[in-house]
């Protein structure tokens, strides 16, 4: 069969599992999830010798250690998979709140229930743990699933979609609820983008060039960003201890990842104290420091931030600084260069952290805490799907919730409109 | 100026009138409002005379009575243009509500606050008064607005965006929140939708060939429907009355728009009983029959329908009607030619009408009312900005709350990730 003949194919096949999901409860869906981490375990040895052939491959490509790495599957992690199923199954089920419902002057009962989405296409590069966490949360909320993973991972993205299949058949739920593109041909994310009568959503997770591939060739509503380029702005009258490790953690814990801090602002009345401990502590953690004039004029090692620096996600121990005037300057500042991701104000002063709040144009905006809690995990969704930095559906992270919508449900004795 | 340099500039200048809205509150905007009414009474004679021109215009160019009539601006609908105004400031506003806040094991508060989506394209070939709702819908839900209105309403559009511009100064509110694209020119439309970077939103309204025309090319998200191809199902436990009453309702009240019955689903088991009269009735309304081979039976002086009946949106006197063998089929015949809008059943059987609203996947499902009820306004929402029937953001009509969005804000005390 064609790429697109196969593709439509597996959109027609989604399309049916995802009426049948509709009308199937939580107990069974939990079952079944229950029963995806089984698997798991039970096929250990097997997940492993197809994922050797994918890291071989990846050797023979010259492909980077630390990408081999996140490509390897080892006993803990496809326990740590498992672990996530079970997890995911222990989440209340989104579908079939009521999230309101109201009496009409005339008497109709109007109320809105939260239904699955419908058919979702997950397009991503990412590791092979990806595919299951991405599957688990999809079917959980009620959606089938069409995956489409990384080419380096395809042998380990078959045997775990076959382990997925074989848990659903084995529990009565719809085999086509999780479905994995069963080929590396680039042409299978074109014609997927495209079916906009079959697929209700398309998320992409990768690098930006896939994701504005996905999202200025799809036809069908993308949730999406590009990427993050997280502030942290340190107020006057912040406290330099809780600054210091705000700012540190922010940068250093996990510096490749899209919640992490790269330009760091700072009020002109605390950088004097603030900046030479913290940047020293910072270029102890090997972080390198591009820093406006004024920055420079406090720590002359540092080297002169240039234009780029300013909309740049370093995804690395680097790091922007520059010292503001006020609060409004650091406003502007992020309004021009912020991604709508993920923004910090660490103060003691009452007004300014509201004001903050209210006006930071972003997904996620903090009063002294770490950029880092940006996910759906650490802010209570109980799981992530993606960040969404898009206005509609969901801004910021997408848990269970976030991968359903709301349809009006009436009841009425016979009302008709006059 | 190039058409391009006009849009970009307007869209320019939409962002920053969003970003001062961020922090304005309701009564500022519920006073623009107002204020906008009372301008709309006092300028109601230089409003006529722009629309005069407009109306002379499209008589020279022999457009329908029909489109005459709903171009033209007399006293009384100016009137009701200006109490539009002053119910939208009446309302709610849905900006600031926090949706929900909870506190993390580590003592993080985490909020989910409504905030606008920033700035909105309206896109729409009605009638001038569309302008003005738009407006009013945007500005409460604090959102800025590009207007781009039908050619043919052009004069009007434009005096009525002076006098909106007139009403926003006067009250210290950002004059560019409301802007209305003052040329007839159709590359204004393909400019707007590229412009991914200034505008959050585009929602068109007007003809299919219209919204396919901006889904198609925008790389912005879009909320929009194609089509209501909307079903009454009547089943074997309906009381005949009603359902008569909701079916002629539902096709003959008004046919031409979204929310009108095209297609008529009977069960076989109540067919016979309530078919003859139904038609007898919606044929002296001047309602066309196109029926099944069954219905044929019943009725035969009924057309037959043919396959392209069954998936049209008639926006007419004409109405297919099919009789099916039980819900299963009438399910079956919804999931294949419906359109997601709007689908009623009308029984006194309580698990049939139970499943009719788990399993129907349209932005309104309901159990003995009529389909015409599918309007923000009679729902419950106050107003209506238009019906969406992609799943993304908000499934079904859209009113003030549609059009915000929510953001996380975090309330910390120095919190950091392990």
């Amino acid at each position: 069969m064609s790429v697109e003949g196969m593709i439509r194919t597996m959109a027609d096949e989604a399309g049916k599992a995802a009426r049948a999901l509709r009308s199937i409860g939580r107990a069974d869906k939990d079952a079944a999830l229950n029963r995806m981490a089984g698997l798991l375990r039970r096929y250990s040895d097997r997940i492993r010798e197809e994922n050797a052939k994918d890291v071989a491959r990846a050797r023979e490509a010259g492909l980077s250690a630390a990408m081999i790495d996140r490509l390897t599957l080892t006993g803990p992690t496809i326990e740590g998979m498992a672990q996530g199923l079970e997890e995911v199954a222990g989440l209340p089920d989104p579908v079939g709140l009521v999230t309101g419902m109201w009496r009409r002057p005339n008497g109709l009962l109007v109320g809105r229930v939260r239904i699955p989405i419908g058919v979702i296409g997950f397009i991503y590069e990412s590791r092979p743990n990806v595919t299951v966490d991405a599957a688990a949360l999809c079917l959980k909320s009620g959606n089938a699933v069409i995956l489409k993973g990384g080419s380096e991972a395809i042998q380990s993205n078959m045997v775990l979609a076959e382990i997925l299949a074989e848990a659903l058949q084995a529990t009565g739920l719809p085999e086509k609820a999780v479905q994995v593109v069963p080929t590396t041909d680039r042409e299978a994310v074109s014609i997927l983008i495209g079916l906009d009568e079959d697929v209700d959503l398309i998320i992409p997770r990768g690098g930006e060039g896939l994701i504005r591939f996905v999202a200025d060739h799809s036809k069908i509503p993308v949730l999406k960003h590009y990427k993050g380029v997280c502030h942290v702005y340190v107020d006057q009258d912040a406290e330099i201890p809780m600054a210091e490790e705000i700012c540190y953690n922010a940068k250093v814990q996990r510096p490749g990842v899209c919640n992490a801090m790269e330009t760091l602002l700072v009020h002109e009345g605390i950088a004097g104290r603030f900046l030479p401990a913290m940047i020293e502590r910072f270029e102890k953690a090997g972080v390198e420091i591009r820093g406006c004039e004024r920055t420079r004029s406090i720590a002359p090692q540092v080297r002169a931030a240039v234009a780029e620096d300013w909309p740049a996600e370093f995804l690395d121990l680097i790091l922007a600084v520059k010292v503001v005037g006020d609060l409004e300057e650091a406003l502007d500042h992020i309004e021009r260069y912020g991604s709508k991701h993920t923004e910090t104000i660490v103060t003691n002063d009452y007004a300014r952290a509201q004001r903050f709040l209210g006006e930071v144009d972003s997904s996620v905006v903090l009063v002294n805490a770490s950029t880092r809690f940006n996910d759906g995990n650490q802010l209570g969704l109980g799981a992530e799907i993606g960040i969404n930095t898009s206005k509609l559906h969901a801004f910021g992270p997408m848990g269970l919730e976030e991968l359903t919508t709301t349809k009006f449900i009436v009841y009425g004795s016979g009302q008709v409109r006059s």
